[in-house]
């Protein structure tokens, strides 16, 4: 599949969040070598009593579960919205090859805004990185669902 | 219970952590109202097949489930070394009024150290901080653990 087939399968779980009243954000961990889809997770930061489950630490725990490590080292991962600075500091730890998102986050982003995590000399894996994959898609889903909470 | 009290219960769970083979971290979040320690937790990173189960998340996941909600608003954290980047911006979300911390962490900390995360615009509920309790005995029981690693 190419990477915007996968950013969808995010999408997919994007939507889901947004059936439980959460906000719209999903994320999938992929074998970038078989094509496999290892794990999928919506955002459930609301409604799951946990303040710690958006959707990029749900896919790394259920990612890791599976594979039975906490190194990710050859796997990637989309996910539909730039990662919090909690979430880019998770996706290092679980050594993420390559990091997908889509929309960019300027308010609460950790990758390419706010702090910046990966260029910090306290990270010590940085993941390749591509933003922008289905942007519009995964701006439109977030700015519909923050509308009908007006 | 006085500061350096609650930390001392931290640093018993540092030392599971290390009975367990673990980096020795401890976190425990308390409610200073009443005193009452809500939760209890050790670093589980290397083990637990889940590479975001710091002390830090595991005590947020815990006191989150046992309180039913995802915001600690009146609780308070002990942890016995500078939190990261991801678990400074976990305590964030988690709405944690104060967060006491042990040892300083110059190579991974993100609270005083890296990126600072508390004073980004990013940061949107910043705790109050206080750093340096307990600070030899927290950061002895990791150079004790380091040592016996050579």
């Amino acid at each position: 599949m190419q990477k915007e087939e996968y950013m969808k399968k995010a999408l997919i779980q994007a939507a889901k969040a947004a059936e439980n009243d959460e906000v719209p954000i999903g994320a999938v961990i992929v074998n970038p070598q078989t094509g496999e889809i290892i794990a999928e997770a919506a955002n459930a930061g609301a409604h799951s009593g946990d303040a710690t489950s958006h959707a990029e630490i749900s896919v790394i725990r259920q990612a890791c579960a599976k594979l039975k490590t906490t190194r990710l080292w050859d796997m990637d991962m989309y996910v539909t919205l730039e990662p919090c600075t909690m979430c880019a500091a998770a996706i290092s730890f679980a050594r993420i090859r390559k990091l997908y998102f889509g929309a960019y986050d300027e308010k609460g982003g950790g990758v390419v805004n706010g702090v910046k995590f990966y260029d910090s000399p306290t990270c010590h894996h940085k993941p390749e990185i591509e933003g922008g994959i289905c942007a519009a898609e995964c701006s439109d889903i977030l700015k519909k669902f923050f509308r009908s909470k007006r």
